[in-house]
């Protein structure tokens, strides 16, 4: 049981920020968005990745490629529209 | 050395959205933050605190509880500034 919730918050947790990616890149207002907030989410799931290619689990690998694909494009926004 | 990795990976995937609720509450310009990835944000740390009950480890516990809180307040700035 325990696995499965777990299981359930990490895809949740991959694609939850989606919406503010795309809100992000069609809105063009991104004056609201933390950059250093976004900057160390982005080394947070950056080092997840390196710690599954440590630990060679690959759920923790392709869930945080994914992560850091979607917060990239975050930051990028909000470099590009300040 | 996988285990340092972890640690702090899950210490700055705690206090990363200090900022952002800071931003929020200070400037009270939320237009660009999604409500959807927040909310779902909400989600996956409710659940990754539940799986921390479950398993009892209480380092899973306390980060997410801290994580629950910050997100917590991002959330109640959006609804309360749009």
């Amino acid at each position: 049981m325990a696995q499965y919730v777990g299981f359930f918050a990490a895809i949740l947790g991959t694609v939850c920020w989606l919406p503010q990616a795309w809100k992000a890149w069609a809105s063009r207002d991104t004056a609201g968005l933390s950059l250093p907030a976004n900057l160390m989410f982005l080394a947070t799931v950056s080092l997840w990745f390196i710690y599954g290619l440590m630990i060679g689990d690959w759920p923790i690998i392709l869930a945080n490629f994914c992560a850091i694909m979607i917060v990239t494009s975050i930051v990028a926004a909000k470099l590009k529209f300040g």
